[in-house]
């Protein structure tokens, strides 16, 4: 597990405590983890790892079969330069990322490697060295990555799945993994960004009409987009997400907790990714582009 | 004078330095300035006036030749019920505010009268009662309101910018009010809004590549709402005023002083008259549209 934050936390704890032999490969927090553990907290019930197998460096880490790589997109750059020291013959890697094009770069990173992409519907936090705070969801849908674009189940997807799903975890096929980015991202971007923009969660987005408005434009710009690049939307799906958002708890995305805690935002994934790809399909997606380029401004400031 | 504010106030003293004959209709200030006078700091030179005719109603106003409405576009309602108390047969209307329709909506509230247009290019605050703080600029431009929408110059308007001049008022006439009312936009819609979303300064949304570039893609949406209703822009128009709004000292919008003061933004006259007509003549100003529901929840958030 490359990333020991509130995603690669999450997951790697549930497998480990399922009997699964975990070993995180962790930056900064792997002196913090191996003296006191790692602790999830969770509705679900907390878990405390005692004894981890953590390792500052690819090198220590024995041959495993599966390497995930669960940190942010901003961090994907550092992490490939670790994928050399992990991945052998017969070695999967999954994906635990936001956005579109992560399983690309990871694909073209250890070229000759199966590379699977989860997307995870997951509200959790890191709120310090080796403690992470679940708050709500967790379901993972999972789909191998097919330059050709296709993808989808495969034997590797299943056994994936498989373990996942004896862990805990709400993990699920994708049947077409690039359709499914993109179905994620109908709620990512308007979300994400506006979140940011206008400090604001999910529930005042949607209490308020002119927001509720245009998270529904931009939604309807993303399934555009979608279509553009081959992957039809239906319009039903968008009612029934709006619908889905307005019965959520209040709900922090992703990138407000990112922006809060000063760390950069996924820019690049959720947004430059689809609006070049749409872009390259003959669709401008101008409500994202501009959406963009506030946050661009916003994070750039934050990073000064 | 309908409005003691950071227009009227400024523009008041001027005339009634120069010799005029102005009578003030204030709402809250009144009192004050009945005992403190008005005062106007400008790097021009401050202006104390010790004895002015400040009214709280119109019943108490000899007659006049020209009202001139300079209060807030969030305001207007309130202040279209004084006219009918102060505009007599031969009295001219010249509306002092920013956005699209201003004039339109005055010349229904008083059919017959001949209603002039004034676009103020001022930097100017009021930082309380009967004290204004101008900082920069102050010139303007007058036309007539033509219902048909040509207007421009007639003999009202030179009678009335002859004496904005002999107050030292850079005044001009517009050859086309509603042309020019939309030049005006082309500005006023970028940074007046991303100067409240964003919370920072023209300088600011200039010096960063992604904002000056989205500055720049509303000001061609403008443009483009502009050519749709009939009024071309000249592309060499936006990188003038690209230009100009570079070579500017940081400079913070009338809506970002409303907003930060907590008063209403004014987003019917900048953002909803634009956007309608724009879209009335066949045009969907998408990312003003964007931008005019970003600012909406915001206002609506601080009002509340």
């Amino acid at each position: 597990m490359v990333g020991l934050g509130a995603v690669g936390g999450f997951y790697g704890a549930r497998l480990a405590v399922a009997g699964h032999e975990v070993h995180f490969v962790a930056r900064s927090d792997a002196e913090h983890v191996r003296e006191h553990g790692l602790l999830v907290e969770s509705p679900d019930g907390d878990i405390h790892l005692r004894d981890v197998s953590v390792h500052r460096s690819p090198e220590t880490v024995p041959d495993v079969d599966v390497v995930v790589l669960a940190v942010k997109t901003t961090d994907t750059a550092r992490a490939v330069g670790l994928l050399d020291g992990l991945v052998g013959d017969d070695t999967l890697v999954l994906v635990l990322q936001n956005g579109l094009g992560v399983e690309a770069r990871l694909a073209d990173a250890v070229p000759g490697t199966v590379v699977l992409g989860g997307m995870c519907f997951l509200c959790s936090n890191k709120v310090g060295p080796g403690h992470i705070r679940h708050l709500d969801y967790g379901r993972v849908t999972v789909g191998e990555h097919d330059p050709g674009g296709a993808a989808g189940r495969t034997a590797n997807v299943e056994a994936v799945v498989a373990d996942l799903i004896g862990a805990g975890v709400a993990a699920e096929i994708v049947e077409h993994l690039a359709a499914g980015r993109w179905r994620k991202l109908v709620w990512n971007i308007p979300y994400n960004g506006l979140s940011v923009v206008l400090d604001a969660g999910t529930d005042e987005l949607m209490a308020d009409p002119d927001t509720r408005r245009l998270v529904e434009a931009l939604m309807h710009e993303v399934a555009a987009g979608s279509g553009a690049c081959g992957h039809e939307i239906e319009a039903d799906f968008i009612d029934r997400m709006l619908r889905d958002t307005e019965a959520m708890a209040p709900y922090k995305t992703s990138m407000k907790l990112d922006h809060e805690a000063g760390r950069p935002l996924e820019l690049d994934a959720i947004y430059a990714a689809p609006i070049v790809a749409a872009a390259a399909a003959g669709y401008a997606m101008v409500r994202t582009e501009a959406l963009w380029a506030q946050l661009s401004f916003l994070d750039r400031r934050a990073q000064r």
